[in-house]
């Protein structure tokens, strides 16, 4: 049994470094969302041709990457939803509630201080974990048994 | 052709009874969450016995909410998403998620200043209203053809 | 047995007038779009605000009136597609590609002219008719049994 | 993350091949519908007899090439519809609405006259792309997440 | 509970009757094909023209009962499949596989002597019943918990 | 908002009865199992003939009871599985495992001594009620916003 | 692209061979039931253990078979069905039925003299073929464009 | 042909293994659930965090179990549930009604004592089987057409 993880939500930090780092040399294969965050905004423009109105702008933009979101949700086994402490986030909520649609085995990734807000995503989830390293040991005891220590 | 409509998201003014009374005579059913919100809060340990943890206060909760979600989802026809200008809402994108993985019409209600944070979510939906007089005016264009003015 | 019927396609002639004519005393439930084209041209800007660009008029009313469309596929029985003699008319075939991978059962309403065009939408049809008369011979006969004459 | 991309529409001119030529290094499968206008018309009869009536001479025809529609349509992560200058082309807007009744991602690749025609189908896809370069530089943004220039 | 009961396969004796008649007072509503034997080979040509070949005289019969087929199917709870002594029957055993593709609860109706010829299409039902009355005794059963005698 | 409840599990206490009193005034559907054990056991055979082999003798019975609960299954908006204190009570998990798959909302009702034999059923469930009226609690405010007390 | 090719039906001649032989070079994945006719009939109590009944026996191995068929039927991309001219052949026509309930491409194959017997199986399938060279020559024209002569 | 088998119920003989072994040559993947009785019982608080209540220490254990099995289920095309002697195993039910509601083929291994308390897992099932060497004389015939002796 292989895993294909998508690693959904917040991209300012390095987490995504850190499971992937985490996770070397378990049968895992890991997507995600393009977090360039210049890219992400402007490529629907960039390639379709610029818009006027800021609202149409970030319409092309999120069409196009949308197409990446789809076949990585459709793909994945395991969505992992990571909440940050910035920003309003809605993307990554959206993403959850699709992954939870869709019947795929989700992780949340948050502090404990979002508990509260995000108790229907939680409940929606298979676990809720604090650190990279947590969904990194969920991965390996689903794949090998092992659990750390 | 009548339409099932549910109405999810901010449960803190009253925009739900603004849509509600303006669809009145049309053939709508609207649905939505309990809008209580210390009974939204507390429902799961107040019928199922109390918690020390409030991450598993919470769960609870929102496990039993989400059988009043999951059944008002499937029933919709149309969902209105409704985000306002405070709190996380969290909750209403994942909302918005299922609603689009299940194919369901989407109406997004939001002030513009959340235009670019909600962007893959109006990307999904089928309009992106200011007012529930808009709303209200789309459901009634799609069930008599009449629009306004 | 109580059938839903929708009817696509073209919007200029009053056949969808004669069917539902032809029609009365069976247990038929007809729905069908906004065959103002004026309306259903603008209901986007008319309702949600105006557009500098053509472009995202047509994408904001079309998005609205998708709502109807996805609506009425949704719950028909058969769809009835009529391809007139003018115009693109890709919006009909667009509406037959929906109901087929559905698995609706449909009708095809068209000049004979148009057979060869339309040899993929035929071919995907329970029956290519050339009149609303046969139309509702057809739907007669599911419903009671009787053939014509 | 690879991805199967099923080019429908026009077959007079050489977009096919701009678009693969302008992939090459991207982890791409093309597929698309038999561009030998002559086979494609008369595959059915060639193989399984001859027809009197160019009606079912046709019918048999499109059955066949529906075996191969439906396995790309079916496997294909992204659906590409071209929409050339001449011609009906209702099989294409047939396409359209087959990829978006299935949850395909899809891009409409058309020239700006026909943006009011198609604006049903347009608002169904996640790009409306004017050139074979626009394709090419969507997927590979998808693929990538390198944007053009 | 109501239960909508398909009363599929043989036209030529008087089975369905029989059902209908012993199951007066049960909530069943039954549906069926055409039975008028005549009717059923020549609906298609005679609403949709005539045919040189007896193929597509036949095609087309085909094609426009089947969506009455196609709604009775959809709708049922139960399909009842009956196989008489006469005729090659193949029509019943493609609405049994349909049926039992699609979830169905199946009852077969047939003579002893079918049994082996028709183990798979047995191994898939729900019961195999011998005589009408036993097809009403189920369904009496399953409606109202009452066994005969 | 109406609910359908299909009542799973044990039939030998009159915990049903409790329900259905408790819920008196709420638009509630029930359905459930035949629990007349001796009619469920031996339906089969009564009605399609004696079996020489208990196996077979059990099997007839279980797929004629499989028509009631597929319907019951399909219907129900809600799941409420019993497991009581005696028995091995494998139908009932069978049928809470077929709930889940299907995606009902599901309320587990049964002792806590249960609880580590029941975990992977409970983490399933919506709710893990210890009592009826807990049930009751739970149906009235997922229909009225209403909490005891 | 590559095709599954599931082959059903009829296994007293070896039409089969013909077809595997025919498509050498093709990129084609064939599958079918068990052909060793004694087998296929005893499978079920020469492995689970004897059955006094015929009924019973017939049915352990029909059950058995089906996990052959189940997972052919579910893996192929094209269907192929062949009706001989002996025998009831009803198991051929439950696996089109199926076939069709799936949404698989499908070929029957048969001889002129049951046209009218299969004619709903026929309408549901994308070519009728007469001869198992006839179905390779659709597969090479599906595969590769080739067209026979 | 190849054959994804999920083996789920009991974890403590090594009827597993015996399985596996028995297979070795035939082209089966194997998978089931983590075996280590305390790693089962554990994971969830030994990844997340130690829980006061054994409720939730369980319910952690079996939400991350869930995400192994949910993958197993879901990549199956045969699941083999076994019931041992010991313990309530309402596991190994759930499990079964999953694979069940998924429409997978499914083969029962237990002792002739469980028969009539495993009545409706049964009539789900393709086989039943009492021993470990029957479950691969099944994959075997499946796989290579060949019967024991």
């Amino acid at each position: 049994m292989g895993l294909n993880v998508y690693l959904a939500g917040e991209i300012h930090t390095d987490w995504r470094d850190q499971i992937i780092q985490g996770a070397q040399g378990l049968d895992v294969t890991f997507s995600g969302p393009v977090t360039d965050h210049a890219a992400s905004d402007d490529c629907g423009v960039e390639i379709l041709g610029a818009e006027d109105q800021k609202f149409w702008h970030d319409r092309k933009g999120a069409l196009v990457n949308g197409i990446r979101t789809r076949k990585d949700l459709h793909d994945a086994d395991v969505v992992v939803v990571r909440f940050g402490d910035k920003y309003k986030q809605w993307n990554a909520a959206f993403d959850a509630g699709q992954a939870a649609a869709l019947g795929k085995s989700m992780i949340i990734l948050q502090p404990e201080e979002h508990d509260h807000a995000l108790k229907e995503v939680n409940a929606a989830a298979d676990a809720v974990a604090r650190t990279p390293e947590q969904v990194v040991q969920i991965l390996r005891y689903v794949l090998t048994d092992k659990l750390p220590g």
